[in-house]
């Protein structure tokens, strides 16, 4: 392990997923001067990222992975961007190559965040320093500042204040970034599916429901790191698309944990909301000082 | 009031909304020689009970409901089978003609269970006595000794514990009579989209993950009634179709709580549960007596 404990000049290594963020890491690396080396997982990354990336894994080469961490000798590692969890007895053929089949098991029996937090585990044992995307450019997070032209009504502040209340209760079931919430009327939790897709599912729920929309109905995407989450992996992240659903789906607005959130092209995101009528504010999350501390 | 506690060789009145219950409880009450009369909520039920219904109203119609009642004078009054939420002014409207808007308007801003209690409420200050399906028809109750052919295997059991933990934190909001649990990894929370949509968004994502699905991946769909729920409404149901969009989820089982929950068609569902090879069980809810008692 001590070669990588000198391994203090070496590039960021990028293990990215899809979606945007990655594609906007590396570009604010880039426009930083900081060397980085992207590693595309197949099947997943942006056809963008994917001209860019300097290697080509899949998501469960686990050999293949290290082999490359290990020739790029990086100064930190981040893992960003989404992936489907495989199913159960892939990961579990794939992790026991490195560790104990029944620690393995107890591992990925368990949420999302669990899997993702074994593979922080395995590659600190190697000796790699693991940085979350908001380490690396702190400007993709939302401030407590952030805020578009529209504010929260009474109502929509009463849906956020009972949503962050379900947010919290959800976290010990490593389940539940986000929430729509209508008052005190919760129209959805989001499981594996996505924000999106929770988004669409509003949206079809209201349309079967009125033939078609004619006014806006209310409620309000609340979205926030769970309590004691590793901010390094599965960070909460809305964007432009994350608008344009909300506002499909008849929402009034958008409410964010500040600080614990990327917001994705920032300013494309607040105008997009200004236009489509959606207020968009970060809030400070009650239970982010045990996340930090943990 | 007098001439309702009067009313005690009325018949019982079914307020009926959609889905296979109500009829099933029309034709229980038939059997067992008790004269019923069904108002039917015009859009919501079935074909089979348009025509036996004594009566059509809309959902919010509130006056020809109580006009209804009024005639009837009914010993006791059910409202069973689904019903989709109104909007919310079209709830307030309606209900204004009869309550303070202001007390209205606090109990709708709340969830499904807020809005039902307030009909609930509403029926009893009109001096009717409101009683659940299980009331009418205690065989249509899962019993604690009710089981299929096959039992949960070891990571089922791990699966329903943890899925009544969460129902169970899930009851403070309102939300969630069932969920889907491989594990302890949360693979979707219901909203108000219902049982059977929520298992089709897990057998989408699962399809989409795999292309197609060899072979079965497991997880449970548990479903009970939420801490405080007042059986009367609202309670929680299963039936054939369930078992069947279970399986096409790829689940491997279904758990209900014992003693609050429907199972319509019930030696149809068990035998159908066998036949595509799912465990169906009732388990015993830590809460009930809490419910019970509320």
């Amino acid at each position: 392990m001590t070669q990588r404990s000198a391994a203090k000049d070496g590039p960021v290594a990028i293990l990215a997923g899809s979606g945007q963020l990655p594609i906007q890491l590396v570009e604010h690396l880039e426009k930083t001067g900081q060397d980085c080396r992207v590693l595309a997982f197949r099947g997943f990354v942006s056809a963008d990222l994917r001209r860019r990336a300097d290697a080509h894994v899949d998501l469960l080469d686990l050999k293949s992975i290290m082999r490359r961490l290990e020739e790029w000798q990086p100064r930190a590692v981040a893992l960003v961007g989404a992936v489907r969890r495989p199913g159960f007895s892939a990961l579990l053929g794939a992790y026991s190559l490195l560790r104990n089949r029944q620690e393995v098991r107890e591992v990925i029996a368990r949420g999302d965040d669990q899997v993702l937090r074994g593979a922080v585990m395995l590659l600190e044992e190697r000796g790699y320093k693991v940085v979350g995307a908001h380490e690396l450019a702190p400007g993709l997070v939302a401030p407590l500042s952030m805020t578009g032209h529209r504010a929260p009504g009474a109502e929509d502040i009463q849906a956020i204040s009972f949503g962050l209340d379900l947010l919290r209760s959800l976290s010990a079931f490593d389940i539940g970034q986000a929430a729509i919430v209508a008052r005190e009327h919760v129209l959805a939790v989001e499981g594996p599916e996505g924000t999106d897709r929770m988004l669409g599912r509003v949206a079809a729920m209201r349309q079967s429901l009125f033939g078609f929309r004619k006014r806006r109905d209310g409620g309000v995407l609340i979205k926030a790191a769970k309590a004691g989450q590793d901010l390094r992996v599965d960070m909460p992240a809305i964007g432009p698309r994350t608008v344009s659903e909300a506002a499909r789906a008849g929402l009034s607005g958008i409410a964010v944990g500040a600080g614990s959130t990327l917001v994705l092209e920032q300013e494309k995101t607040l105008a997009l909301a200004d236009r489509l009528g959606l207020f968009l504010v970060a809030v400070e999350l009650p239970w982010m000082d045990r996340a930090h501390e943990s």
